[in-house]
């Protein structure tokens, strides 16, 4: 067995056709090729998963990876990854979490977990310093989150829980998981839990991780610390207002998504803002422990029919969803719907999104009353939001066809809905009008998740009124060091050095890591996700973005009359290829490219 | 200071007014004449508080009071008492509450805590280990009562918390407090927490608490283990459907309130049965500590809107009260009532007879739908019984009249609505018609509370066809029971041997108490209660019925056609005052009785 610093070297795989779990040695070359979480994800999946299963179906699997710098030590280094096939996308999806789990993970011995196989009554695994135990969990089914996480907890003692509310196990297919109040929100993993009837994860564990040079990790923390404090986005701006404070900034942007991405400029954006959050709503800062970003927050509704909800966040995307995109201006009612996405497991992006949808497709008279049971499905209706919420979550009359997500819900309801319907390869869109912000634009096509909030070009990168060729360039580099960050356990902040990162990872794990050696790796890791997706039949007329955003302009504010032109968008594909050594024709990596990444083999498979 | 066994010694007193808090040693005569409880309760409130004090001013006080056989190792014995000045009646109010709160405060080296003064800011109490501290808590406040838990949770780590919800801070005036999740339902002691703005009290310790004689201990422990296992209601009924096996029973006997006790047998009792609770809604037996009676359970609703609620209960008050006599037959419904009436912190008993009361006054045409804001009101509807425990919480349109309680609620809306405003002394009436249980008529009308379900003739002692004699006179045994039960701090069940209570508090204590000196106790902590109400203004004529069980005979079923006979009422009443030794004109005690039980000082005070 290797002997890296910073990892448990097994992870505990768990067959709940079987009822068995075992534990399994990570290979040394599988740990410096992918690293962990995301990276060693997308490795997993590849090897494990056969082309085109059904992601609700058994032969689906879920890898829970840890990362090498989650550690109680580092600041901002919580983030694991949850890897699976999405049942929202039919591709390769990761959906990162913070909070404890990655550190309770590793403290009960285990870099990862890998979840096969169904139940056939729900379970739930429970993890305890080494052992693992599979669980009846028929009295926690049909619980939400909370109080799936308060019933385990009285049962095992105090433990990190990961549960799935009752979205994941009505396989609604956006729904999330909880790890305590974190969310893997994206991409449906939820649902993927549900499909296996596993409940929930709870860990515990007091072992001790093992660190490389922990004399040089310490001068590097002090470093982390002071870069962050420094800065004016994660050291001031996030500490003050969460990741609220964008609201205001995307808005007068005119890239804030409003009534389903009709434009980008929300009158109602003060009342959704991180300033009015911070002055009325915010009871308390929460943050991951040591995070001095402190991005989390807990806000508290006041005002009737909302007063007396409690929640953490809302976080920025929920605003822009939840919010603008329906044309909500009552913080109140977004703090009450936050809290039930969490209770019933999800997520925010794309149940803002898929409620949006439904409501334009009510004013346009698609649907009508008597699709909504009698709901007033109309942009604004804080009530009928939280509703259809609800609705969702249970499968309730048209809440059972959103379920589905934008997609497949715009098929079953009218072809013509799907101009307006906004996701990419199924996974619908974040809080950032495309046309109003290019580098979205070609961000949101080629994420290998589909429209995604994660790729993106770092702050310290980004310029005003750059050409398309910078913005894929940027977008390149942006792509990589986001797969870096996600697969170190590192998140977004101001960590935008690879020499940084380079050195955290080398002091932690004494495999003397080059930012080289990460940016190869990252390279490696977005092949081999695109190698996945291609297998699933992703090609270059996947890297698109819904019709809307090449055909209708932002209808009001500073970006009314911007529209994506076709034959620049499909340019910057071209270079974009081009850069990434992909075929221009089908968006497939190349042999050679596959060859320099040390990937020929693998991309034979399926 | 004495040396006891099972008591700690002192007590917290806690200043809000000054922000203070002190230590006071418990005085050793106080602790031989009222033991614990509500003994001791009653012993400080009537010392501690002059006469006519508004019970929501900084005048009144909260008395959190342990009892002596409050110890791990005794089964069903962890009931504590709240005792103030209800806001409710306006008199005497103890109000027990089970779980871990007790044995918490015994270790943290406290038998009670004295809380006086509002503060200026919301604040909690922390209890931890011998040490107290009173702490900001205007970030909770707002918040329910498990939300409130968590967050103190997460600032203090585990304790056992005692919280308000939303209606104790908006003063309803049958606010309950939550001790982790067993509640101090009755009388208001919520809204008293509210008026002195304290949220809650965490407390936490590992102090040992003494035992005189631990050998005799063990063997009456197993003792007790034997009796309630050998019990058909205590060792079976309950442990199998929780209070909840008495729906069915009681319903049978005529004697079910049913739309705001109109009649006695509700059509739609299989729909909130135990058998039907245990069948399809519990998922869990949840006792406290080594209890082997086990009543409370988890229960999860299943259907459309309901579905994904998770309460603790309902228990058979709430399923009488929030069901039959709301006209509500939906197991499902009432689970969700249940949850809500916990999270916001109201007591269910209160809170079901408020809403039946305005079902009434809405069907009757008394109130109507602009009054009620929109609200069909009609017996039956569980979603505006919903709404309503919102509305009540949070003080919202008719929600504010019906804060008030029945009593209250009743003057507002109309004169005419006092007969069937179902209270004794503003405390609303538990699940039981008077009309089908002439001990229970008796009860309510002279329970030092108010409208009481603890007061009541042991079951070991019941007849069938017993004459109004003996009927009182099991009363008056029944009521020194309970008192010494609430003092002593046992949960009612099988033990009813005074001889087995009073070895369980010798060999705890070390006192040598008799059975003898338990019922002197008792008929003193019952006179000086009564003392404290006639000082408060309460005579012979508060000592009754709601106009309708004089009047109205039950409409239908088994007691169909039975009302109370006042000229047999009064009997009763004469013959309990004779019992009791006190004045059958003004039911006060008399100087004599007093002097007898060592009272006689301090009924002069005032």
């Amino acid at each position: 067995m290797f002997r890296y610093g910073g990892y448990a070297g097994k992870v505990l795989r768990v067959d709940l056709g079987r009822g068995e779990t075992r534990d399994e040695p990570l290979e040394e070359d599988t740990v410096r090729s992918f690293l962990g979480g995301e990276g060693l994800g997308i490795h997993f999946l590849f090897q494990e998963l056969r082309a085109n299963v059904n992601p609700l179906a058994p032969e689906n699997k879920l890898f829970f990876l840890t990362c090498p710098l989650n550690l109680p030590s580092i600041p901002s280094a919580l983030k694991h990854a949850v890897v699976t096939k999405s049942p929202l996308t039919g591709i390769f999806l990761k959906s990162m979490a913070s909070g404890t789990f990655a550190l309770k993970l590793k403290a009960a011995g285990y870099d990862g977990v890998i979840v096969e196989g169904v139940s056939e009554k729900p379970v739930y695994l429970w993890m305890n310093n080494g052992k693992a135990e599979i669980r009846k969990a028929g009295h926690l089914w049909g619980m939400t989150t909370h109080d799936t996480q308060r019933y385990i907890r009285e049962e095992v003692g105090d433990a990190t829980v990961a549960s799935i509310g009752q979205a994941g196990e009505n396989l609604v297919r956006y729904a999330c998981i909880l790890f305590d109040r974190r969310a893997a929100g994206r991409g449906g993993p939820g649902a993927v839990m549900g499909s296996k009837r596993l409940k929930a994860i709870a860990v515990k564990g007091d072992q001790e991780v093992h660190i490389a040079n922990p004399e040089r990790l310490k001068e590097l923390t002090k470093e982390v610390y002071r870069i962050i404090s420094a800065h004016p986005t994660f050291g001031d701006s996030m500490p003050r207002y969460g990741t609220a404070y964008a609201v205001g900034a995307t808005n007068e942007a005119g890239a804030l998504p409003t009534r389903n991405f009709q434009t980008g400029v929300f009158d109602g954006a003060e009342g959704i803002s991180g300033e009015l959050m911070r002055e009325k709503y915010t009871v308390k800062i929460s943050p991951c422990p040591r995070c001095t970003m402190a991005c989390n927050r807990v806000t508290l509704a006041k005002e009737w029919p909302y007063v007396g909800s409690v929640t953490e966040g809302p976080e920025y995307e929920t605003l822009a969803l939840l919010g603008g995109d329906c044309g909500i201006d009552r913080m109140d009612a977004i703090i009450a719907a936050d809290r039930l996405c969490d209770e019933y497991g999800l997520d925010t992006i794309s149940a803002g999104n898929v409620i949006a949808f439904a409501m334009e497709c009510y004013e346009r008279g698609i649907i009508t009353k008597e699709d909504t049971d009698g709901l007033e499905l109309r942009f604004g209706n804080d009530q009928a939001m939280i509703e259809m919420l609800r609705r969702i979550s249970f499968r309730q009359g048209l809440g059972n066809v959103l379920a589905e997500g934008v997609r497949l819900a715009s098929k079953a309801i009218a072809e013509e809905t799907g101009r307006f319907a906004i996701h990419v390869k199924g996974m619908e869109l974040p809080g950032y009008d495309p046309r109003a912000m290019p580098d979205k634009a070609i961000a949101y096509a080629i994420a290998s998740r589909g429209g995604c909030h994660l790729t993106e070009i770092p702050l310290g990168l980004r310029k005003k009124g750059w050409s398309m060729e910078e913005v894929v360039e940027g977008l390149k580099l942006g792509q990589e060091w986001r797969v870096i960050l996600d697969t170190v356990g590192l998140c977004r902040g101001p960590i935008e050095s690879l020499d940084v990162i380079a050195d955290l990872v080398s002091s932690v794990t004494g495999m003397g890591m080059s930012p080289q050696d990460l940016r190869m790796m990252a390279e490696r890791t977005v092949n081999l996700e695109r190698a996945f997706n291609v297998r699933e039949g992703i090609s270059r007329r996947d890297d698109t973005l819904p019709e809307r955003f090449f055909t209708e302009p932002i209808q009001s504010g500073p970006t009314r009359g911007q529209v994506i032109n076709r034959g620049e968008f499909n340019q910057a594909l071209d270079r974009y290829y081009e850069l990434r050594g992909w075929d221009k024709e089908t968006g497939a990596p190349t042999e050679a490219k596959l060859r320099e990444l040390g990937l020929s083999i693998i991309s034979m498979r399926g």
